[in-house]
């Protein structure tokens, strides 16, 4: 079968190549696989920086976006049948630990990642493990299937505080960003203000059900904020998507008491924060990583069904044969993008 | 000043009589009523059922809801001012007993219900304490802004637990049970079925977003469920607001095991709920009165400034001239009606 | 081996016979048992009562609570080693529905009941899925370790609402009702009160830590209430675990405003609530089964080692070899004991 | 009256001098001061530093943890009698915000601070605003009482979080954090874990219940928490009372994935965080502020009459009468001690 490879411990080297047809095991479903979008973390292993150069053992079939239709299960699965529709979570847990026993799984210390710490989705087929298997509803568009990885982190991000009648910020348009927006909306938020520094995701973002949108590069948010009728206190919710130090203090000067963040962008370092703000506002903080399993999945999958997939749809801006591979990933490195899909 | 008055302690007895403006005390403001709605807590009073016996004292001013124009403030009132358009909480609490010196007032054992235990709203002018004044908002319809009392009851149920693609049954389309529907969808339920035995309440339930609306009379609810496409496990959360032994027990029967019932209407005394439903299904029941003060009204008054405003409009079916309460009366005593307003 | 058996479908009918060491499945382990207790839930197996005839299927092998030794384990088994002392989760689940895959196992309808829907663990070896075993600390006393099934009920209900600084009233001081003290006196509470009408008992319960017992044959509890000092406002939390209507009604006639009940005894059909009390006084009711799998085996754990242990080991009052269990069950059903334990 | 003063704006300039006893408003009652304890907020005003430069407005009463009797009420005043024995909230809020209208008046934006922004309590009598008196039981020690205030924010950061069965770290033995062990011990935790570089504290923390104390100039915490039993994930719960950035950072390292950290201490402004511990790890950081009005000073009254009364009692450690307040400054300034109470 063909499989997109890291072939070389060096920037670049993405090739399509042939390999085996992977073996199944007794507890996995071999998956041929429809779709596949392309994250941030695959540009991080194209462009091999450091935390690709410490994780990633070349050559290995690199992605973990996917959907695909399943054509054999192993002989000791029970929750999976052939010809299912069907999208995972690309996380693998131990199974054994107590967030693994108590519901928590996302929490796992022993977390192996597909197409990270193993082979991954950007291939003809994929020997998935069931228990990680979601299963689709063939009603909604096969694009935003492909992209439910990234819409968990938009959901289990969004989700993460009480938004009804809040006022929430979003830092940050990217295509999380950007799926966060008509999430924080359908859970009853009051304004929605997105900053970035890209006037066409800007754009997107307003078109997505944003109340505000700020370009950080001409106008201050301290100035919007004090327009917007009905906000006296700051931003009740903050969700933190940039990944950027200037987003991240912009967020904290413009917090109401009392208010919650929740941080998916990856602050660089050196990100120095207010502390007399995080201390004397009595602001809360929480990391997010990965999504709930599968309380997430659960809730996603029901907002796609009220409607949220058409929003969805829209992130999606570029498809690709994956024989075009190359082309994809240029087009994600320039940003000028939502998602990118690759059909197989 | 003209006032509705419930003259003697019998059915009906209600006159418009002629009374003293209220003298203003030091913490009170004076409003000049613009608009009442009549409450099911009125028709009782009219009814002279037995609850009213045993607490109404004759004569009385009565009602609760209503929105007017502060024409006076008392002199250490600082936080209304004259000219403002406002409402108000009917409860009157002790502001001393632990719920209400922790922020849970609403569960004061020591309150005290205008319109209820002493003089209502029913009026041409009241003198409302002014920590129970609440603020509105011109741009709101008035209609709206009389029923704000009621509303805030749908509010505080419906927010009682997460509905975020959840699904959700409401038992009863009377106004308040009408009310909850868009606030439900506003708060991202996924199906929102609603049951009556009246078609023209369930008419309005469908126009107000219901998913699927049952008549009980002619439909068996466990049929409609079976129906519903992606509803495995029954109704995650319950609004009970019939009054209906056998509407609360059609819910005991639907609900999913672990699931949330909040309760607003007042059951028979003799409804015998399934205690194994209860215990063996892991449900919480919740009892509901009043509204949260005043996160209740915050809320609320975030919805309506997110298009809530135009749902409600659409409950409130009739409107009066106060000199013609008698008719506004038998048309809410008759149950062919969502909200009742008379103007002042 | 031996085993004690429901022999024939009528009251009494248990048998101690041979029967063959069950063979052991890949995702099974092999326990030699150690200890087990009896539950009333044996009792009414033994009494053969209305819901005993529509459950059990005899010949089985009852009983559900056990400590024993791992002394073979299946091949797909990874996380459990022969020559480990464990005890285990007697709920076996689906592990596809919604309740499952989102970390509330016991909440699925699917459950599978070993002693009950299948042969229990009154028996020289079981064997026991895997991913229900609960591995044990040899430090504690094998009397505790064969009650954490009930200890885990006990845990689960007694942590359903944060009792720190609160006032708790526990009805029924049965086995449960008295593991619930120790649990929530180490969880903060500040009055204990705890009503039975088995003097017996209600000296263990002081002993356990109760700060009040009541017997309510004698003495009303809203009289004890009233002494109470600090105590205005009424109970904040209440534990229903004595299955008796005049209990229940009496906890709820002494909640405060707001109070939560969980309900673990399994209420008379005819149990009829004051509904004004629950919905005008905004109680809270939760239904209570099983244990949370596997946070309440968890938190449960953590307190035997800070010291509960010691506690519970009080609430173990008799210990017979499996071959006198005819006299070990009719010590049960007189009622006159805390946990009793079997020998293997 | 006497009263001490911050005479003038430089450091030390702290004078025992003669005032006018305040005059009563009709909300305010008058309270004769009989014990108050020095704050590390004293200890800056009397140094200078450069917030007391920014916020102190010279000459002023300072001091705000005081106990003392009624002599005097309001003619407003309902909820405080002459002859009570009181202590008070320092927070005076503004009753018009969200969030005081909602019950979370503590993150009222418009503060003003007693004994900070306007005359404080070290003097013989104190006009104190009668909403934010605290009445309390004489059967609890004056010393105990005077020390209210900073054992409400114990009690506050201590609560945030449910530490039942869990590991807790405590960075910080100053005396809030030795006030946070008893807390932390009667919430039901597991390991109690103190750090802190002076062995005195440390060997106060000992006694308070702490089940590990590190001086984390001779060991590694990473050292002490591998040797922990039963704990494997790492601290489910931290409580940062240090205001030092490597305690904090030492408190990063030792989080379990999910974990949840309170930052009561004022950690420097060049604390560089982790920020791939806080997001990969899923960690909730807590910015905590004074006291949830009066959540925590019902709990915390409620833990005192259930003996946490006694353990407090050991933290104050030294006692002077008022006029030799200068030896107890100094005391102060020098560390070694828990809370310093002078006599009136």
């Amino acid at each position: 079968m063909k499989a997109i490879i890291k072939q070389t411990p060096a920037p670049g080297g993405l090739v399509l190549t042939e390999v085996e047809v992977p073996t199944l095991g007794g507890t996995h479903v071999l998956v041929k696989i429809k779709k596949t979008a392309i994250c941030g973390t695959d540009i991080h292993i194209y462009n091999w920086d450091a935390w690709a150069q410490k994780t990633i053992k070349t050559p290995q079939i690199i992605g973990h976006e996917f959907v695909g239709e399943v054509v054999e299960v192993g002989k000791y699965v029970t929750n999976v049948k052939v010809g299912q529709l069907v999208s995972g979570e690309g996380h693998i847990v131990c199974q054994k630990c107590r967030h693994c026993i108590t519901g928590h799984p996302h929490l796992c210390r022993q977390t192996v990642g597909i197409g990270v710490n193993m082979d991954g989705v950007f291939s003809e087929y994929i020997a998935f493990p069931a228990e990680n298997i979601w299963i689709c509803d063939n009603n909604i568009s096969h694009d935003v299937l492909s992209v439910l990885d990234p819409l968990g982190n938009a959901t289990h991000t969004a989700l993460s505080f009480n938004v009804l009648g809040e006022d929430v910020l979003i830092t940050g348009a990217g295509p999380i960003g950007l799926m966060s927006i008509p999430i924080i909306k359908r859970a009853g938020a009051r304004h929605i203000v997105v900053t970035d520094i890209n006037p066409v995701r800007l754009e997107m973002a307003r078109n997505l059900g944003a109340t505000e949108v700020v370009d950080v590069r001409t106008e201050k948010l301290t100035d919007v904020v004090k327009s917007i009728k009905g906000m006296t206190e700051g931003f009740d919710v903050g969700l933190e998507m940039s990944g950027s130090a200037a987003a991240f203090n912009d967020m904290l000067n413009t917090m109401a008491n009392g208010g919650k963040m929740a941080i998916l962008g990856i602050l660089p370092e050196e990100t120095l924060p207010d502390w007399n703000k995080i201390i004397f506002n009595s602001l809360t903080l929480k990391g997010i990583y990965g999504r709930q399993m599968y309380d997430t999945w659960y809730r996603m999958s029901a907002l796609l069904h009220s409607g949220l997939d058409t929003e969805i749809e829209k992130i999606v801006t570029h498809r690709y044969h994956y024989q075009d591979f190359a082309e994809a990933f240029e087009v994600m490195r320039r940003g000028e993008c939502g998602k990118v899909v690759l059909d197989w």
